[in-house]
C-alpha cells in the first residue's frame, strides 16, 4: 500500500510521510482547483487510488450568540464541502473501475448536536449526510463508502491517557484497525458506518 | 399575531403578506448583512419576534460525479448557513427576554441521505445538527427550538393530490397545525422534533 | 368523548373515572382473555373505540447479574406483550371502519438503553418496535398509530417540582395536549412519534 | 478457540460441531434452568467462556389482526428473553475476570418495524435494548458487548445467490469476519453496534 497524504501545509506531514513510506502533498480541501490538482498529482505519482480517506474538519465553539459567522462558514467548508470535493474526485476515478473505497471520519458531533457547539455539529452532520447518500448511490457500483464515528478523544504524544485511566482515549492504531476492517469486508456484508469509543466513555 | 415574511424577492410574497395581514421583506438569508438588516427592520416594524421560522433550502440532484460544486456550496449556504444566521439574530433578541421559539423546516433528507441527492442531505443534515445543538443550548434559557421533518410532497395549487389518492400530499394548513402545537406546548413537555408524513407515504 | 379506563385493580381508578366522567374496568393486560373481555365490555358500554391508549409498563433495575429473570419476563409481558394484545383488539374494531387511533406511551428507555436498567429498555424498545410496525401497516388503512416518548419524570401530587426548579417534571396535562394534537392531526400530515421533555432536561 | 454450540435439538448441530472441532449441547434458551445447566456443562467441558454469541430468534408474520398471540409471546421469549438469560449467565462468568465479550445477532427488524411483522420487530428491538443497556453497564468493567445488525438475507446451500446477482446475500463467513473484528478491537476503540448489508441491498 502506497500512501499519499495531504494537508494545507505539506511540511506538517513530512515526518509522517517518511514514517509510512508515503508522499505528502499540499492542498486546501475547500478549494476545488486545489483538490483537482491534488488528485492529478497523485494519479501521476501512484495511479488511481484504491482508498480515499477524508479526515479534515474545523470547529469553533462558545455561546451561540457569540459565534463568528465566518467561523461557521469555515466549519461547513472544511468539515463538509471539502469532503464533497474530495469524494467527487475519488468517485470519478473509482466508478469506471467499479472498485474502491471512500472513508469519512466523523465525530460524536456527527450524531449529536451539543450545546455551544452548533458549527461542529453542522459540519459533521452534513458530512454524515454526504456519506450516507454516497453509500446508497455508489455501493451498487462496487464502491464501498464508510463513515467512522470517533466518539471520544484521540490519544497522542501531546495528549496521553490520564494517569489511572488507561485506554480512556482512542489509540490511533486501534482506530486504524477498524478502517482496515471496513476495507477488508467482503461486498456481501458491508458496513457503511461504525461508531468507536473507549471502553470507559459515557454514551 | 403579526407576521413578517422574507424572501430574496419580496415581490413574490406580496399576495401572501396581504392574505395573512403581514409584511414582506427582501432578504438573502445567506448574507449576514442582509439578515441583520432584516431583523432590524422587523424590530422597527413589529418589535422583537416571539417566533422565528426558517424554511429556506436549495437542492440540486443527479449522479454524484456530475454535480456542480457551486450548487453544493449553495445548498449548504441556503439550507444550513442561512439557518445559522437567522437563528443567531433570533437568539440575540430572545435570550435577554428568556422567551421565544425558533422553528426549522426539515425534509426527508434531514434524516436519510438518498442516492443522487447528496447536496440536499448535506444541507438538511447540517440544519438538523444546528437545530439539535440549539435545542440543547437554548431550552434551559426558556427558548423553544423545534425541527419539523416534512416527509413527503406538499400540496399546492400547482401540485394537487393525484386523482384517487386523497391526502397523499401534505396540506400546508395541516403542517401549520403542528408548528402551532409546538408553539403552544408548555415548557414542561417540549418536543424538539416532529416528523410529519401523509398517511399513505412509505417510510 | 367518553372514557373507559382499565387497570388490574379497577378500584384504583374510581376517583379518576369519576373526575373524567368515565368508567373503570378491571383488566390484566398481559392476559389475552381479560383483554378480550375488556374490549367486549367497552363495546357494550360505549360502542367501538375511536382512540385506544396503552400506558402500562413494568420495570425492575439493578446490577445486571442480580436481576431476577421473573421480573424480566414481567417487564416484557406488561410493557410490550400487553401492548400487542390491546392493539390487536383495537385494530380489529378500527380496521372495518377505517377509522381510529392507537397511542402508545414510551419513555426515555424506548430509545436509549441505560446501564442497570436492561429490562425496562427491553420492554420499551419492544413496544416501540410494535408501534412502528403498526404505523407502517395501519396508516394506509386510515388508522393513526402514535408513540409518545416521555423523556423525564412526571409531576404528580406525590412528586411535585423540586423547589426552585419549576416545570422540571412533565405536567400530565401538558403531555395530554400532545396526545390530543396527534389525534387532531389531519391524515395528510401525521406524526407517528413525538418526544416530550422538560425544558431543563438533559438529553 | 474451542467452540460450544447449543440448540434445542443438539442433533442439528452434530455436523457443524464436527466441522469446527466443537461440542454440541441441547438447550432451550427460553428456559432459565436449561440455560444454567448449559453454562455449567460448558464450564466443566471448556472452562469459563471468553466469548458468548446469542443468535436465536423466532418470527411470525402476516396481517396484524390475524397474528396468534401465542406466537408473539414466543417471539419475545426466543428473540429477547433467551438473550437475557444467556447474557446473564455469561456476565456472571465474565465480570469477576473483567474479561470477555457478549455478541448479539440483530436483523433489519432491530431498527425498523416493518408492516405485517410486528412480532419480529418486538423481539429484535427488545434484544437491541438489552444489548445497548449491557454495553453501557459492562464496558467499564472490561466486557465488550456488541450488536450486529444483519440487514439482508443470508446465503446458504439451500439459498444461494440468485443468478446474475452475486453477493446479494450475506456470506456467513463475511459476517463472521465482522464478529471477529469486534472481538479483536482494542478497548480504547470499541464499537457496540455494526450494521452489515450486501452491496446491492436497498436501505
Amino acid at each position: 500500500m502506497t500512501v499519499a497524504l495531504a494537508a494545507r501545509r505539506a511540511g506538517n506531514l513530512t515526518e509522517l510521510a517518511k514514517a509510512v513510506g508515503g508522499k505528502a502533498f499540499a492542498c486546501d480541501a475547500t478549494k476545488r482547483a486545489e483538490v483537482q490538482i491534488l488528485f492529478a498529482d497523485v494519479d501521476a505519482a501512484f495511479g488511481a487510488p484504491d482508498v480515499v480517506v477524508y479526515n479534515a474538519s474545523y470547529r469553533t465553539r462558545g455561546p451561540f450568540v457569540d459565534l463568528d459567522p465566518v467561523d461557521v462558514e469555515k466549519a461547513l467548508a472544511v468539515s463538509a464541502f471539502g469532503g464533497f470535493l474530495v469524494a467527487q474526485e475519488a468517485a470519478k476515478r473509482m466508478l469506471p473501475r467499479r472498485h474502491g473505497a471512500i472513508l469519512f471520519t466523523g465525530a460524536s458531533a456527527s450524531v449529536k448536536g451539543y450545546a455551544q457547539s452548533a458549527p461542529f455539529a453542522m459540519g459533521k452532520f452534513a458530512l454524515r449526510g454526504l456519506a450516507q447518500s454516497l453509500a446508497r448511490e455508489l455501493a451498487p457500483h462496487g464502491i464501498h463508502v464508510g463513515h467512522v464515528v470517533v466518539d471520544g478523544g484521540i490519544r497522542s504524544a501531546q495528549r496521553p491517557d490520564p494517569p489511572g485511566n488507561s485506554d480512556s482515549l482512542l489509540d490511533p492504531d486501534a482506530i486504524a484497525q477498524s478502517y482496515l476492517h471496513l476495507l477488508q469486508q467482503q461486498r456481501s456484508a458491508w458496513a457503511w458506518e461504525i461508531e468507536l469509543r473507549p471502553w470507559v466513555e459515557k454514551f
